[in-house]
């Protein structure tokens, strides 16, 4: 087989729409990556987009065509959601690394269908989740890990704006997706509830919630809560992350102090009671000093592309591999089904991946 | 019986302790009330009130005593929430008007008797709903009615801040009081769910919400939420109205801009099809300047203690009357109900109640 | 002579550089211009730009080579300011009308030349004042025209960063030609004192003023002062101008509400003094409410490109002409001037451009 | 002598208008001092302060009546700045301790007249700038001092809002004190410039300066600027420090962050250029963690109080003392020379105190 140890990986961008040329500007430009071929279904937009992203890419507008191409490693799909399953497992099928738009299916059912053919072949299966390469929530990961916030006590999320109304998916579908995969990509285990819960409101009439609430119960007593809105005039995206030591402000709108950490918060006294170990009434406060980390100014998708290549290259799963798709796909569709018994809780439903899917490495292995 | 018309009203306070002193203060500077008692359990603390306070207040320590003095027009109940009904009840017999800080009573029905109590005797009965009577949201109301907003969409409160962990109630009971009175006030025709839904974390083991949410829907699709949190280091207080003409934003925070109304917002087309109207995903877009009215600078509780003469004098419901505080108590405890089923919806249930309180102004006729 | 009425005009960006490509970018979205050529000492960095700008655009080296070309209405002059003057005069004597970037040239003297030889000619000069075309510059302009602000005031604009310590020009010459282009484009009569005031403040030993305080008095006792700073952690942009009737606020870091216009003030009422009329200390103030236009998404590039072309097919000075850019020079050179005196007040020195200047459309006329 | 070690300090408040109650209410909460008396010229208001302070301090409307009670330790002046000179001489030859509001005295010769009393006699004098002793001050004052900043490159102040025009002082005299004197007691060794540059305007004609800038070259060719401004419809108070290591952002009118110290900055490589070291145009930049340390919340005054009590205890100068409030008056009567020049740089004229000033501690020891 192809050594891709020593020499740039191929990939092709597929869909030339609205995402697709950011991908394709950041794999042409990355060191790791040639940018060997444009698809969309559209020739004028494929080339279009192909004359723009230097290197003289092919163009073509049949993703079968694009696929025999054995000078290809991988592809970077960004076409419309009810499309993915479709060109994801043709380009598995056809031995290529995947890297998908998010969600990475329109069902979970689906997604577990690719990322079990994905494991199958020892392919590289990794969703888009940009926001989790951004140096703040690189940042937030790495803090979290560090247990400088100390235990979790809740995640506090609000990403509103006055919005563009989906013709085909409600709010949650639209923009959950991101304070998702990021809650998932952040906390230390994933984002693995058992319920969830959904309010969604459609005060025009438009067929589908514009306005979301989601409810996610975290081990330990913790809560998570996402407020999703395409009604909001003002435009907020800010996630607080409330820990037992600290808490951190993530105000992704303040390019100047996006991410403050307090050293303040509320100090419970364990106290035993009738000799029973309860929480007392002794409550102390701490308000300690603010602290701003200095980022990095990198572009999100850059080091995803890195990534990307890294984990075809080590053979391992990508930071955000298609097992945290799937556990954002099954938190969405709880949601929907919470919404349709009055926001009481619903079980998250996993379909577990077959065991084989652990054997990424050895199969990869097996292919070179 | 006294005439009430031509010279000042006389008022007590009863509770000397956090919020006493700012009701005494108030009354104290009213053109229209003599402050003419403190009475306090602890009568050191009465007496330093007294001495503060200007125009020489009696001092008492036992309310029945106080009740007792002939020259006495009203009481100001700032007394621990369960004491509220005891202390009410006894005001009302003894011919007082009432003003009482929120909640009205520490449950529903204790707060029906005070209402029919103060209806069959014609008497004021009045919650301190502070927040109602500051500059801004008597402007919210104003440009609500006067249609500003069009027809309202969604309100979302959000009330945050490293706050005091109550012995005896939990974050909804001590903070959402606020939002819930502030969007009776505001809705033209109060706060009248059917049901609610909330959403809590106990994650330092207090015994007790600490952080909530809740969902209350709103006539014609819309829905309010409220997010209150006593574990969050930094403070936010602010209220999105969104209605199908404009959005107003309030940030009681900042002084410079506290109301913003946005004249932005999504405009649906309705279509028919098929034979059918709906909506269809014709969506435009208004993106049109903002607006921020000036606010008198003014004392909400003076404003507050004017209303209180007012209501009296003229022998009409106070605008936060016993029964806004009802409907605010009527939400809360549904909301209780909610948080033991996981958050699915809970019935509000409201005691009507009887006829006669209508008749207020009759009475109050009668007893002069 | 060739039409340049009906069809595109032609251009070529000359200087490959910081910002040459986003003059490339935009002339070559431009449905008024062809970008025909891109012309840098440095032939791969011209093909690197030419390849990415789209339009397939021809290379040059050699100046004198790309303005030999017939094919050819205007160049864009985006090369160092030391050169300006060469580049300019070559161009201007070529026939090809010019833009160039700020400052027009390194001195006033060498400005003035070329306004004259542009004037002589008949042919287009034109400043790159970019943030004169954004929307908001042309809303205040707007507003300023309308008498919203009444009579000017104070005009106080804040220029601060952490910005690159430049080797050839101090703060003043970096940073406040933005700031002073503004003011031009934004009063009625232009920029146009007789003297100005400059402190500069060098604590790194840099050799250069590196913190700049730059006073300017206007007509009617009114003043204008801007403050640059390259050793600021925080970055402000922001201007305050304040009328007799209304106050406007621009703070460009803030998309949210870059505008902000306060119908705020002091009103002083002329009392009659021992038969004299002075102004009284009869003072009172205005608290009205503030205002938001809403700003269209342009680009300010793209607007300047529209205007450049207008300015040359209507024969009529651009809104930010040669003129213009020689009273940010004249004040440029007075500040360094007042430097050199201990920030004592320096005279303005403005060589008058001879009359046939204003012969413009004649002379367009005469060429065609 | 009477004792003032072990027993409280008795002091009288002269002035009740609008300052006098502020020190009224916080020398009655001081467990350092007794508020023995009030003197007001109009008997009503100082009858109406007494009553509201607590302690049932005794009321004087003459001066000298009031000084002449052996009762009596110190006096806090609160009358017109141009009554100072009097009312201080007065109370120092009285033998009381003083404290007095800025402006020490409405003339730099006068305040060192009152200084010189105070040193001949071994009493306190203090100047009551407030802002001093306010937790930020006292924390960056602290910051300083630590060396956290690295040298001071520049300190650029900026106090606007829509103010008061004062019927008999200029915008400088009326705010520049504030910014003046916080300089003055952050700086290590006080503000001791040479000369001062001053630009003003009266666009209103209201007979002085309404807006007003100031220069203040500091030591090390670093700089100090101050913009005050009664027309601002917005108001701003925020003071930056910076320093070769550090800078520190003071805005007072953000509670949640007041402070903010930025480890980023720019740093110049020196080197010996032809055997003469210079700075050369090696710069490199720093962008480090932000921090804002946590403040104390503690009344500025009561802050005050104590250190009069322990200035005058331990018989050493206060923070504040009238040497500082010379400084300050210094530098006002230099930019109001200044102005009349046209901004050009004018003389800070300092009148040497005496040297027996020095024996402040010899002479409260002979006084016991």
């Amino acid at each position: 087989m192809r050594s891709t140890v020593n020499s740039k990986l191929k990939i092709a961008v597929i869909g030339a729409g609205y995402w697709g040329p950011n991908l394709a500007r950041n794999f042409s430009a990355s060191p790791e990556w040639d940018l060997v071929a444009i698809c969309d279904l559209d020739r004028e937009r494929a080339q279009t987009l192909a004359d723009r992203a230097g290197g003289n890419p092919a163009v073509f507008t049949d993703v079968g065509e694009l696929l025999a191409q054995t000078n290809l490693d991988a592809v970077a799909v960004a076409t419309p959601a009810r499309t993915h399953n479709g060109v994801v497992m043709a380009a598995l099928r056809a031995g290529k690394h995947v890297l998908v738009e998010k969600p990475l299916a329109d069902t979970h059912e689906r997604g577990v269908a690719m990322v079990q053919e994905a494991a199958a072949r020892g392919l590289t299966l990794m969703a888009d989740h940009t926001y989790c390469y951004t140096p703040a929530v690189l940042k937030i990961r790495e803090i979290i890990a560090d247990g400088a916030l100390g235990d979790l006590l809740f995640i506090d999320s609000v990403r509103i704006n006055l919005g563009l109304v989906q013709p085909d998916v409600d709010v949650f579908w639209d923009l959950a997706p991101h304070d998702l995969s990021i809650i998932d990509f952040i906390l230390p285990g994933g984002l693995r509830p058992s319920v969830v819960s959904a309010h969604g409101a459609d005060p025009l009439g438009s067929g589908k919630s514009c306005i979301g609430y989601l409810t996610v119960p975290l081990a330990g007593n913790a809560i998570a809560h996402v407020h999703v809105n395409w009604l909001s005039p003002t435009k907020i995206r800010r996630m607080v992350i409330g820990g037992t030591l600290r808490t951190l402000v993530w105000d992704d709108l303040n390019p100047q102090q996006r991410l403050s950490v307090y050293d303040r918060g509320v100090d419970l006294t364990q106290q035993s009671v009738d000799g029973v170990d309860r929480a007392s009434s002794m409550v102390s406060y701490r308000l300690g000093d603010t602290w701003s980390p200095a980022l990095p100014e990198r572009e999100a998708l850059g080091v995803m592309a890195s990534e990307f290549a890294a984990s075809i290259r080590q053979a391992r799963p990508a930071r955000t591999d298609g097992e945290a798709a799937l556990r954002v796909l099954a938190v969405l569709e709880a949601a929907s089904r919470s919404l349709l018994i009055s926001g009481a809780m619903a079980e998250v439903e996993v379909t577990p991946v077959p065991a084989e899917a652990a054997s990424v490495a050895a199969l990869v292995e097996a292919r070179r």
